[in-house]
């Protein structure tokens, strides 16, 4: 089978080849499943370069969190899947559910984990999700890290969505799109902003209610403060990193809540007096659990969501599809069809 | 100016009758109210009959609790509204927002507070809520008691709404049709009861997710259950009384919770059995504080959402509205147009 | 090594015999350990008597589901846990976190699943805990059952435990008992009930704020409501059943919560009436996950609680331990030293 | 009557003068209140400076939001309290309950409201709550502001007190003492930093479980999370400003809160990144609600709480009590008799 690594010290991309390897057997506990798509995202940037968590990747590493695909074959005492069974991966090894934990990771494609982009991956059966009835691997496969980061952000901590909620949402990567479909999905009032009045208008086409141009709006986050009449938005998906977090307090009402995406950024100014005044909440984001993942396949389901792919690229240009991801142009989500 | 009373001692409908007064002027913190449109309760009609709470009214009693209008006038102090504002009633004249209290009551349109059956009434401004915009007079009539009472059950409690939660309604009446246009907006999985295949066609048309017709299927309860695939759906919004209670506990899920209305029903064997087996909750539900009602109007204008009225009567015709809503055949709201 | 089990089909203690056999060792992700003490549970004497999900036994059973002791020796992979950690047992096999589910059974000491009432058990790591520090295993033993269900009823809900809060215990069994030491260690106002004034001056003596002897006081539940001052309690550990549930009904208070358990308890006239008038919840209760049993522990140590020993009997009474247990004597838990 | 006033402009405690006026009578919904005691916090130094919000005080104020005294005339329709009936001082006059909004203030002691320096003061009845039944005079002024702020932070939000929690308390200023009071009535494991061994051993009679002396433990931060054994506590009760901060973003743990108080601080570097690695959040607290006021009186009778008081000085030497709260020697709250 074939499979991309990234070469141990890895520094840029490349350190990305494809190489040909056995297939894979599945012991006990375990899932074979021939992958049929991936997708990136910000943090396999990261790990290409050798600034994510640990610094560079040690050995060689099969990357990327996202995937779906079908069982092939399952392991002794498997007992969760089937062959044939559509199936995504879950984001990180050991967060089955409850609450944040020490113990969650690794993560998939990371040190220490299986990676997603190849054509046949052994996982254990924890950390694979059924698929939503609804969607493709092509689709399924945009959800393990940003779906399941949106939903985490938007549907728990301190203002959890419901209906009439004011959710501000920052740019039109793939989790602020994933948060936008989920979001409207769940009846809220949306406010997001972009630079660019095209994807602005692709995001109203989506159920946005409220488009702010932050090259036109610079003060976006009083704007968006302002234009919901109360004082502030109940939840921001704050995923500009610590540049953006001032302009997201300004932004943020009441009894309001920051849900903060980006564990890379680093640096700025993030005094939190306005979260103060306003009783407000700043909430770490960092993926989720597998039973957030199943919750969000329910909604997905119900509500029949379909995430949206910015781009989608053949398995031999993988790279390509890394480059692409990493342009300002993004709006959703760009996968690697296996 | 004209209004409706129920005569002291009232016991059927017999004892409604159209009245002329003078035109009330607010006090301080007061605001005079032109009614627009009124909407019907099932416990309206227990008031006329002496069979809520406290008996028969001691004294002539404007009825109905649900009512919008326009603001005419306010009195010294009262400092939310001015003229011209569309405004709704509020149901309890003294529950203005937290947990339940003790204090809440009494509500309008009985015994020590107003009703809103009359060309005008004087209210406390705390008794008062914008409409949606997006409503018109005889849309947000509806709202009051089976809006809020709706919104209660379905957005607060041990499960609160989301998106891909699976939701059972019993039945096509005002609070199940209301609740099925709030839980669709909210992204939920519908299921509904009715003993007709065309008011389930007609609920679904409005986004109920899987219909079952109780004649058809008796045993309704365990059907919705398996349905799910989850042992149980999260919530039900339990209008049937304490003789469908059963069931609804074969329904819910394990920590689900059942939303208990009707707070006039009697009888029935409830052994809460179910509940323990699956760790679900029950909770009571008698309509719900002022802030509910401004969230669910917060609801009404994101999803823009537009109560279904099953038929609308003037005003001289006020009897056979209550006989109307009285009747089997309901699907959504009974209004009366002032 | 010694056990007790309790023979194919047994209906009554003659069926209770004691045992030798070889010592269990313990498999891949299994920990053996050697038992020092176990308790008595009212579902344990139903699973005697044949009255027990599933009836009779189908196979010979060693019975209970609360031990504690040491770790002797791991089998593969099991790494939670090392020779001479001190442990208790976990309620269910597999309820690990997070809300009720459908397959968290079965439960210790029931088909399909081990006993504690042996000299040795192996059991899977993920049913065991770390016993609190300042435990002796007695204490330890008595809290798998009767103190993870009162720490579910009491710090979950619509009503979670906290200080200030009225709490109302019935009686003095196995976890009113508990429950009284874990409200009284979170500063809540703790209202019991019991028939001997003896025993009310004991539960005072550990923390109750308010005693009532429900056969001088038969109205007790509107005498609890009465002496809040707030028109009723925030929380019932309701273990009395569905003859005492009416009682609880009205002494919950407005937004309060009856945290139901007994799932074994039959009949009754229980209209949940007064909890819509008072929005108010009935949660259904079965024991909880090892989260909570981890969470207990962390209580037990902050506050160096001690539970309430009745009487210990030696291993081979253990017949006359189950008598003992089912008597209406009880005040506190019945340990078997093993 | 004699009443402290800041004098228009006030920038130092050379503004605070002694002055005699009428005493006032209640208007309509309002309560004349006999003051006997006050308690200072530290936004009451930055009022006399001229630092608080607004700038400095464009009229003459009376100072200080909390005090308590006994009630001696009511107004028309003023029905909550009865001459002779104790009573306490509620921090924001329009936060009756709920969560935090916009029109919260004007706060007691800041322009646009009454200030508790006097022996008489006359308040609208919802800026009354009644005292807790066994507190004197003295001991209830210590709780409008900083009790009410660490109520706050202990029981709401994303980690709610309860037994066996982790909490991390900064200093013994008179929040981080009140916390300390109520999070050991409620079962907490508290941790405590001081410069001072003395104070550390004063806290610990109080009930404090861990104690770091931050001059000899420099990064308290990784020293408390060590301490835990999970990685980090449930809850910072931070009151250390900006400069703090950072240190306690170390102490927090997986899924824990930061309860950021202390609104007037200004500066630091405060990227949130150890709190997305670790899914914890920020919550801002200022003070809190009328609700809150209630609850926390309810916590102090069950838990017969006693306010930890510093010293209490006389009316007439109000400026020194000022003094002596600025200083850095405080271990609880500053009172003035009145």
């Amino acid at each position: 089978m074939r499979s991309h690594i990234l070469r141990a010290g890895s520094s840029s991309l490349d350190d990305l080849a494809m190489i040909e390897t056995d297939e894979p057997r599945p012991g006990p506990g375990e899932v074979l499943v021939r992958v049929r798509a991936c997708s990136l995202n910000y943090r396999d940037q990261a790990i290409v370069t050798g600034h994510y968590f640990g610094g560079k990747v040690p050995h060689d590493q099969v990357p990327l969190s996202d995937g779906a695909g079908e069982v092939v074959e399952t392991g002794d005492g498997a007992t969760r899947f089937k062959a044939g069974d559509r199936v995504m991966s879950s984001f990180f090894l050991n967060w089955q559910e409850g609450p944040p934990r020490p113990d969650a990771g690794p993560a998939l494609g990371a040190p220490g984990a299986p990676g997603m982009l190849a054509e046949y991956v052994v996982l254990p059966e924890r950390a694979l999700v059924p698929m939503a009835a609804n969607l493709s691997f092509e689709e399924a496969a945009t959800l393990p890290c940003a779906g399941v980061t949106a939903w985490n952000g938007l549907t728990l901590g301190a203002a959890p969505l419901r209906p009439g909620q004011d959710v501000l949402l920052l740019g039109t990567g793939g989790v602020s799109i994933l948060a936008l479909q989920i979001a409207a999905a769940g009846g809220a009032n949306i406010l997001i902003t972009s630079s660019s009045d095209d994807k602005l208008a692709r995001a109203q086409a989506l159920g946005a209610h409220s488009l702010i141009n932050y090259r036109e709006v610079e003060q976006w986050g009083q704007e968006a403060a302002a234009r919901t009449g109360r004082g502030g938005v109940d939840k921001v998906i704050e995923v500009g990193g610590f540049g953006t977090l001032p302009l997201s307090m300004q932004a943020v009402g009441w009894g309001g809540e920051i849900a903060m995406i980006g564990v890379l950024t680093r640096g700025g100014d993030n005094a939190p007096h306005p979260l103060m005044i306003k009783g407000a909440s700043l909430r770490g984001i960092m993926v989720g659990s597998r039973a957030m993942a199943i919750d969000l396949n329910r909604a997905i389901e119900a509500a029949d969501i379909h995430p949206v792919i910015d781009k989608v690229f053949p398995f031999e240009e993988a790279a390509e599809a890394y480059r692409y991801q990493a342009s300002p142009e993004l709006f959703g989500k760009v996968v690697i069809a296996v």
